[in-house]
Parts: structure tokens; sequence; C-alpha cells
């Protein structure tokens, strides 16, 4: 079996330089050291996703502690093999590797359970949460990071463009998605994407069509949909695509690791006046964020600009929802899908250079459907840069 | 918007009849009450997926506290909504519903954060791990749960009969796997299955060509195959397929909520002798399992029994994994792809009646590619039953 690099020579820097991120977090934080095991965050200390655990002290190099796949070459970086969390103590301290009296767990990701049998691990240390100082250096992404989800983008564009021609008259929503899924897959997504918690459940997207946009949600997704089947009720419900409603297409943009988040919208036949208007006013809106999203600009205020908007128009009834509202207009985006910052209007955060955030302010309307576009935007000191470059006017299908 | 009733008529009895098994295997294990919150827990307790909790007390009526979606009729059942799970112990004494001195909380489901959080929200009680009872419960499944699993079955072999009218000369695995994407879709597959833990991370199932099958895995599926991305290493890995190997397909079966699991594998043109025999191994394997495997058989001695059939034949250096080798040949099936019980030598269960197990006696031989079987089985008096009834012998594509 041909042995594997376990870190690319090509990724090196970058990897150094993500570890650079997390340990300045922690020394902001007052963190001497994390034990990183959570998929999302293994990754991003790794560049690959591997089972086992990345130690990272807040001064010197991370070592990395490897329960699976076999066969890796840990050439140039500091890495052990291990059957079992409890043997990492007594590894590092037969390789001079000296622990700290502290060290940060995910508390936010890892099971109760897992964070105790941790605790046993490392007895009489104090322990103290350290996804924090991860989703910290997450949230602002490295060069490297932006170019591959503008790739991201890409795809997904290239895909959207081909949405017109899979519509035939009377597909069901769920056949319509079938084959946008099909041609996504083609075109190299990865068909699986990480998201943050147990409340984003879905397979590979959301389409909505008509009146079942405004079918509430148990999960954190702007928008709901009922789906075809209690257990995952969200999405296409099957209905047959008929005129004088509007389908709105939210479907995976992973192709590397890293993803977009596009939403576009088209129309069967023609569509009432307050769908476009209230398309109009989305479009309004992100126009405005992108001017005002500028580092240290507050990201509730790009809540408060979006309601004002809205208000304006006095399309507040239809906003994110009418049966049931969602809570914020955006999120964070990179290796999960939902990610830091939240964009709600009791966020502290302010935006960061080269955070990548998804804007959707989206409209439902009773009997015709959702409305409204979703971008991925990179915060730049010129205001929000889209990486999903794709026509946003409603489009016939 | 329309009221849902939040548990249909239907299935008034199948969630009673699921309350009273879990009741009785608190009362076993002297557990007072369970809060439930792990999302295949709720849809088990309640027939769908909601946000919220459902409190099952050791005797007595569930309680459902709801936050989303909104729009729910409660008619027949003890519910409430809330904003947040702080509320649930006043609402309880308000409603003279009396708490014991002891909860259980989900342990291995929930996050250590979510766990603290609601041992705040129930200050002054006694906390113990709940979801062991839960795991207990749902191990033999209700007549209902297995009808709806045989439906999975049925539908799973529909999509598998037409798997050769899929296959292209120069084909990719990927290609491959997304035309069978596809028609599973089509067939009605909801597209995203339930899986526990965080070590089983995968699209829509595993298609394994000639040597990728070789690939060692991160992640807790029997083989591995290195997929097309770092962040994602399991499966296809972007091959064309050449003749002198063979393609293991062990794709999606969730149609319903529940699933099952079918592996099943093809040949491009002919293959070695001893990847033949190796398969026929693993169809012998599973007859003498389907034979022993009654209600008290000891689950390890399936393991056993299984490893002494391939000592037997000489083939214990490709069984489960040539270069890395997995340590168990089956697990539990249901509403989660890998429910209790797993099939190592290490298990100290028991078969029980109307237990579902697939078992997976899987052989990789190094530049032929993976042979083996896998159906899913319910456990009877006379012995394992198989739901996936579709040809065993391996077909020319």
């Amino acid at each position: 079996m041909e042995k594997h690099l376990f870190i690319p020579l090509e990724l090196r820097q970058e990897i150094a330089l993500r570890i650079r991120k997390i340990q300045d977090a922690m020394v902001c934080n007052g963190i001497k050291s994390v034990l990183v095991n959570g998929n999302a965050n293994i990754y991003y200390t790794s560049g690959r996703f591997f089972r086992g655990y990345t130690y990272i002290p807040a001064e010197g190099e991370a070592v990395y502690f490897v329960m699976r796949p076999l066969g890796y070459d840990f050439q140039g970086v500091k890495a052990f093999y291990i059957r079992k969390p409890e043997q990492i103590p007594d590894i590092m301290s037969e390789n001079g590797i000296s622990l700290p009296d502290q060290i940060g767990l995910e508390e936010g990701e890892l099971t109760y359970s897992e964070i105790m049998r941790l605790r046993k691990a490392f007895p009489s240390m104090q322990y103290t949460d350290g996804g924090g100082v991860l989703r910290t250096a997450r949230m602002r992404k490295t060069p490297y990071e932006i170019e591959r989800m503008k790739t991201d983008g890409l795809h997904q564009c290239a895909v959207y463009r081909r949405i017109p021609h899979i519509y035939r008259e009377d597909m069901t929503d769920v056949e319509f998605q079938i084959e946008i899924e099909r041609i996504l897959r083609l075109e190299g997504c990865l068909g699986k994407s990480r998201m943050s918690g147990r409340l984003m459940e879905i397979n590979l997207g959301s389409v909505l069509y008509g009146e079942n946009a405004d079918a509430p949600t148990p999960y954190e997704f702007a928008l709901g949909g009922a789906g075809t089947d209690p257990s995952l009720p969200v999405g296409a419900d099957g209905s047959i695509m008929h005129a004088g409603h509007t389908v709105m297409v939210d479907m995976n943009g992973g192709f590397n690791g890293y993803q977009s988040d596009m939403t576009r919208v088209w129309r069967i036949g023609e569509i009432p006046e307050i769908a476009l208007r209230a398309h109009e006013c989305s479009r309004r809106i992100l126009r405005r964020l992108e001017e005002v999203g500028k580092p240290e600009y507050p990201v509730a205020d790009l809540y408060e600009e979006a309601m004002r908007i809205v208000k304006d128009e006095r399309l507040e009834d239809f906003f994110m929802g009418h049966t049931q509202r969602a809570g914020f207009i955006g999120h964070g985006v990179g290796i999960e899908l939902n990610e830091q910052p939240a964009v709600t209007p009791r966020s502290k955060d302010t935006l960061l250079d080269s955070m990548t955030i998804a804007l959707e302010p989206k409209f439902v309307i009773p009997g015709v459907g959702a409305v409204g576009v979703e971008n991925t935007y990179v915060v730049t000191s010129d205001g929000l840069k889209s990486i999903t470059p794709f026509p946003e006017e409603i489009q016939e299908l």
C-alpha cells in the first residue's frame, strides 16, 4: 500500500498558518492547549479528515494523534499512531512534549460521553471549552480557503446555468431536484456537506416550489418545506409544478471540503406583481449590505438594515417566512454550511476582513412561493464581494 | 395554514407501544425519567421529527415539549409549545406533572454543552445516562417497524435490479454511483440517512471498484475507499472501471425513516478464482449465521462462527479488509444505519426476537476488489430472515 504524506507538501504552509491563527485566538482567550477531535476541526487543522486528535499548544508545534486510516507517512510533522485517546498523555511525556495545566475540548461539538472520557484521560488538568477558538480562527478565511470557496462558487454557477434545461412540464419538485442533484454530482459535488449541530438534516439541498415554501421547518434553515416523509420534514414535497408559482433552488455547493451557498428563483408562467416586488426588495437589500458590509461593521446592523428596507416596502409580513419566521438573514460559511457569525439582530460580532458569509433575504408570498436571492460573500475593505456570480433575476423555467 | 395532528391517529398505538418499551427498559435500569432530545430518538418517540423534547416518566404518559415547527394540533397527547428547555420544569409544575428526583439525558448523543444546559434547567436533580434505555428499546423492532424496513428492502431491491443497465464501458466509479443515486432517489430514497456518531460521514452510499476497496478508511464503515477528496475520504475515487475487477455496491436503503442495508457485487469481465471462492465463502457464512442466529444466541458467537469458516478456507488475510481490518461483521439497523448490537468478538449482547441486524462478511482481494454479500435480517425463532431478497451471485455488468 502506497504511503500518503499526512500533510501534503503544498499544504504545509497553509496548515501552519491555520495553527498560528488558532494559537492567536488561544492567547487572546487565555487557553493553554486544545485537543481537537470534531470532524470539521480535524479537517481544518490537517487538510484532510482522519480519525484522531490534533493537539495544539498555545505556543509551538501541533501534534497529531492518528487512529485511522493506517498507512500515513508523517514526514515533517509531529504525529503518532494511537489506538485510543488514553495513550496520548504517556506518548507526550515519552516524547518530551510537556502538557500545560489546562486543556480545551470542543464542548459544543463532542458528546457529553466523549468529553467525560477525555477528561479521564487527562486527569488533574483544568478543562475549558476549546471550541470557541477554533470557531474564531475559522471565521476569517485564509487566501487559500477563499480560493477554494471561489472554485465552489464557479462550479455551483455552472450547475445552476443548466437548471432551465432540466425542467419538463408536469414534473414534480422532487423529480426536478433529483436532476439537479445529478448534474451537481457530475460537476464534482461531493454529495455531503458538513454542518454544525443536529438541527441541519437535509439531503443535497432544498427546492421549494409554491405553497410548500411556507411549510414551517423544525430545522435551523431559513425556510422550510414539508419534505416527503415525517422523518425528514424539509424541502420538496412531491408536488407537481404548475404555472403561477415560483421555484426556489438552494442546492449544495460543496466540491472540495469547502462550500458556497447560493439561492436563485425561477418562475413557471406569470407570477403576481407582489412576488416580483419582493424579489427586487431582496436584491436591493443585498446591494445595500454589499456596500455597508466592511470590516468593523456590526453584524446585527446587517440584519437591522435589511429590516429597515423591508419595512419601507411594507413587506415584513412575508420576510424570512410567513407562517413561521427565521430569526436570521445570513450565516458564516466555509468547511461547514453554518459557521460563525450568524446574522441575527442579537449578534455581538462585527464583520472582519476575509470572513465569508452567505446572505439570504427571502420572502414567502402565500399562494405563489418563495422569492429572494442568496449569495456567498467575502468581507473586504471595499465591502462584500460575491463568490456566486450568477444572474439574480427571476427567469422563466 | 393547515393544522397537522402531532401524532397521526394511525400511529397512536404504535407510539404508545414504543413508550412502554422504553419504560420497561427504564424500570429494569432504575431510571426514573428521561428527557429525549436526539434526532433519532425524537423520531422514535413521536413518529415525526420535531425540534424539542420528549419527557418520559418511568410510569405514565409521555409529554412532548415542542419548539418547532409551529402549527401542530396536539389532540390526544400531552404536549406544550416552548421557546427554550428552561421553561419545561415550570410548565410541568403548572400542569400538575411531577418530576422525580432523577432524570436521564442522552449523554452519547447530545453535546457536552447541551447536557450542561439541561442540567442547569433541571437543578437539584440526579443525572444519569438516558441514552441506553432508548438504544435497548429500539434494538427490538415492533411489527410496524419491521414492515417499514421490509418496504425499504423491496425498494432497495427494485433499484439494485436496474444496476446492470446503468453500466457503460469506460464509466468511472463515481459516474456509475451517480446514476445509482438517481434511480434510488426516483424510487423514493429520502437522500439522507441517520447514523449514530461522527464517524459515519458519507454521501448516498459506497461503490467500491477494484483496488480502491483496499484504501483504508478513517470512518466506522466495514470497508473504505479513498473517495475523491481528502475532506471526505470514503467510497468511489473516480477510477475508470476496467475488466478483471469487481464492483461492490452498498448504497442507501432509506425510504421512510427506516432503512435496509444491502451489499451486492458485480464483475467486469472475468475475475480470478480466489475472488469467486471468497464470495462463496461470504455466502456460506451468511447461510450458517441465518441458521444459528436465533434468540439467545450470543452476538459474539456470530463473529466467531464467521471467523471459523473464514479460517477453514484460509481466507483470513482478506477478511473485512486487507491493508486495514474492520473489527466487526455486522450491526443493528433501523432508524439509524448503525444501531445496537455491533457484531464484534467482544459483544456481550445476545440476539433477541425482532432485532434487525445487517451482516456483511466481506473480503478484499488485492488487485481484484471487494467481494461478499450484505443482507439485513430480522431475528426470529426460526433464525435470521432476510428483508433484502436479491440474488447474491456475482453477475457480470
